[in-house]
């Protein structure tokens, strides 16, 4: 990795921190800017336009998301420990506020249904994360850890929606007991599961 | 309702449908003028600021909210199938893309973590429908078709989490399957509560 791809994660760094506050469509290369302290013609050096910005700031946070999240539950073993792995460190990334994660979570409402390149690569990230989580199901099935005749997308479609309820409780509601409200959410997915 | 009453209501109308497509933060009184034909003096006499627009915006979609999900089903008998009739009108609303459906979930997590009156009043409305959920649960359970030991607010968390996840599969990954993802979800939280 040469110092010009350094420099140029040190920025993402600091923009997917900053999309994380001021949203994805309030990210602007003046505004990084001021933040990084760089020129903005040094900027165009690494972006050529606010959209492509964007795309590579959610690029940046899918990266951290796949690095704490998706990257050390592949390492625990197959079927349903590796789904409560991939849940324990997802959920301790959301309720942290990882920026990356943050960034995932709410560019996907902020940009669900506009038209462009920055849509385009959320659409498939969260693809990507779905049949992710479907496949650890299936690894579950064939592990015998759940039955047969779960099925895998619905598996990964509640599972999002787990993560999108604690976020939304802890977050607006400031509910201190959003975690044990996922983590008794989860518990009640494998139950349903496994019988 | 004098004319001024229903002229204000007209207004809202639109602001509410303008939300739903540029945010609650995209919202100005300039844009609200250009789309209403009204002047910007014309719009103050009715909004003091652009936090007081926003502000009646989230309450007018609230209403809607109620006018066409809580209040339909508060019409059914008590316990399950009323629980039933605010998933059906809630899940109809939220796929016909109802602008005040979409305000109030869009804002929610627009306004997350932001300081003021906006994000206030949309804590009160989130609280009063988890409140709302919650109370329904308890009836279900006093009528026995829920067994004793059900957690009205956990299911209420469940259920919040389950129409976030299909205005998610709806909207950004454009999912056919979004409406039969989100029976499934609703049946399996109700066989859980039963047995």
């Amino acid at each position: 990795v040469g110092k010009g791809e350094l420099t140029r994660r040190a920025i993402l760094d600091q923009a997917v921190a900053m999309a994380a506050r001021v949203g994805l469509g309030g990210l602007t290369i003046g505004g990084l800017a001021t933040i990084t302290g760089m020129s903005k013609s040094g900027l165009y050096a690494h972006f050529d336009s606010k959209e492509s910005l964007q795309v590579d700031v959610v690029e940046h946070a899918r990266d951290a998301f796949v690095d704490l999240v998706v990257g050390p539950a592949l390492r625990t073993p197959r079927g349903e420990p590796r789904l409560r792995a991939l849940f324990e460190h997802w959920l301790a990334a959301g309720l942290a506020r990882q920026p990356g994660c943050t960034v995932l979570v709410q560019s996907a409402m902020e940009f669900d249904e506009q038209v462009g390149a920055v849509h385009d690569v959320l659409v498939r990230d969260h693809r990507d994360l779905h049949e992710t989580i479907a496949q650890i199901v299936r690894t579950a099935i064939s592990e015998e850890h759940f039955r047969d005749g779960v099925d895998p997308e619905q598996f990964a479609y509640d599972l999002y929606a787990v993560m999108l309820g604690v976020y939304h409780a802890s977050r607006l509601l400031d509910d201190p007991r959003a975690r044990i409200r996922a983590r008794n959410a989860f518990e009640a997915l494998l139950v349903a599961a496994r019988r």
